[in-house]
């Protein structure tokens, strides 16, 4: 069995302006430590897989940073979509490519702009989830809660699953029940109290050949476009074909298009101190903070205040006296102040910079 | 009667750091609007003083900066204090000077970081003081208070006083009964329901000759340096014996040294948009505010977020979202958050600089 991890690094989005631009999406920010994301994505696969085997797929205004990333990467494993059409034409693009090295290569999809504090034990939840993959399934990875979290889905599990393999995994992959979105609090407070809910994680793995086969039940007019592409990868008429076919693929994630119908689904529970990183709020998970819990970059001081994010840049201090809870980010060129649990607001603040007539800050 | 305006500049501090500065004091700061308040300060005088009539006390370090901001100000009437010793020496040494223009010259003391909303009736206020102390009063301007303040001090009204000059005036002078520190709340609400206290505002007006008579009596030792300097004005001996004597003079403020002694106290009840600009918080007092109470300046938005005072910097925006009560400026080498009712530990932020090795920022 051959594992091919592909990073989706087509992301581009606003909840970590001014930190992110229109060129610098928040995977190519380094926002739990001291590399981008999306390098450390990368950077934790092996020894479970190569450079050679791992795809990343971006859009072409980032292709040149991605190659200047990750200078290792073969030329021919980006994958530059030409315009963002959600994860399943993605997937499916990526699927085109693995089949023609091993038709039954694994794929293990991986979002670029994650944080996994345990790298060791993130690949052994991959390597489980790569062995159901390989014996048809279609496997995601569980994360279990520690919190009622509300802005993760969740993935109810069903019956437990013979572990694939050898048998001396630690981990117990069972059936996916069903897809839960992105429950209240009361309601994610009673999944944790349950038990049997798992965060969706996003990583999914399958079989090249399986994961084409789902989209031709599933998505059959995704299909015939990935065939159109397909009979031109190879040939001079590749870049042409792909620029005139996938802008017009159906944008929908893999998630609803074809994981939710599925019968395939299989679930390894894991625990590798893993964070969607979705917003500011998140720093606070994912990087060191004081007894305070205030996380600091740089020049940041804070004085009479706990559970801050508080970000300066270059030489310039930043001071916060007096405030809880607060995320405060100098871009250099932008300053944000946010409340911690409105994170998720900062898109307010681009609209307004739009408004004011500031989109070169975008 | 001649009015001699005594502007006292020599003040430092740390309060409205980071846009104050060793080199750059919040006198020299356009907090209220768009000149310096020191420059607002002289420009509200006329025509009740002419600018060959008002003085201008300051330190060593601010001289050439003062000179470039008030070039109508003639060389002869910015007095330069050796060093800070407080107010009751800055007075004497200012009775000195407008003692030998005019021995029953009236003095005006005014701070040069106040704010005055209404410019005419303060020149009122002013002329009503000046009118009492060419009578021989020490007069004060107390500010009627319109809300529970505890960032002032205050003084208790004694007995009405017949009204000194043509008696046209609107105000009422009356005796000072006593200075009353700054209160806690509770304190500050009951002299606000009892009435009959008002805002010590730090103005006072007094002829050269009755204020030296008594320092004499109040502060013996200060009177014979203040002697000592006298008989060196307009010789080429005065610098070198300022220098000399000046730094010897006791340290205390002419509130404590003098006023609070003396029986001459008269007080010109007053109202005309008085702040003392006491700290960031005091801006939502004297700068325009949208609907929700925030004080912005340059490009400095607000979302979700009411009672916010946000300063930008030059082309840099500011952006707060989801936050309330929160004092934000970029000062352009410095960012500072800080909750407005803990405006006054701003000095603490100032302290943590240090401590990191910042002094090039102070």
């Amino acid at each position: 069995m051959r594992l091919f991890p592909v990073v989706m690094a087509g992301g581009s989005g606003t909840r970590f302006w001014p930190l992110s631009r229109k060129d610098r999406p928040k995977q190519f920010l380094p926002l739990d430590g001291d590399e981008p994301l999306l390098v450390a994505t990368v950077a934790r696969l092996p020894p479970l897989a190569r450079i050679q085997s791992t795809y990343v797929v971006c859009g072409p205004n980032h292709a040149a940073a991605v190659r200047r990333m990750l200078p290792q990467l073969p030329r021919e494993n980006l994958l530059v979509e030409p315009c963002p059409r959600n994860t399943a034409p993605c997937v499916g693009l990526a699927a085109l490519h693995v089949r023609r090295r091993d038709p039954r290569g694994v794929m293990a999809m991986l979002p670029a702009d994650h944080h996994v504090a345990r790298p060791a034990a993130f690949r052994q939840a991959l390597a489980a989830g790569a062995r159901l993959a390989a014996g048809g399934a279609i496997a995601t990875i569980g994360i279990r809660p520690d919190r009622p979290e509300t802005g993760y889905g969740y993935l109810k599990v069903g019956a437990r699953l013979r572990a694939a393999g050898k048998g001396r995994s630690a981990f117990h992959p069972a059936r996916v029940e069903r897809f839960v979105e992105k429950p209240d609090l009361v309601t994610a407070s009673r999944y944790l109290a349950e038990g049997g809910y798992l965060w969706n994680s996003g990583i999914f793995l399958f079989r090249a050949d399986v994961i084409l086969e789902e989209i031709r039940g599933a998505m059959p007019v995704l299909r015939e476009q990935l065939d159109v592409i397909d009979a031109s990868i190879g040939t001079p008429r590749y870049a042409r074909t792909l620029r005139r076919v996938f802008p017009a693929a159906p944008s929908v994630s893999i998630d609803y298009g074809v994981m939710e119908k599925s019968q395939r689904i299989a679930v390894v529970p894991a625990d590798f101190g893993w964070s969607d990183v979705g917003s500011f709020a998140a720093l606070a998970e994912v990087r060191e903070h004081d007894d305070l819990g205030n996380v600091r970059q740089g020049e940041a001081v804070v004085v009479d205040g706990h559970d801050n994010v508080v970000l300066a840049h270059g030489s310039r201090p930043v001071a916060v006296v007096g405030v809880d809870g607060v995320v405060v980010v100098d871009a250099g060129d932008a300053v944000l102040v946010v409340k911690k649990d409105k994170a998720q607001d900062v898109r307010k603040a681009v609209e307004e910079m739009r408004r004011i007539g500031r989109e070169d800050l975008l």
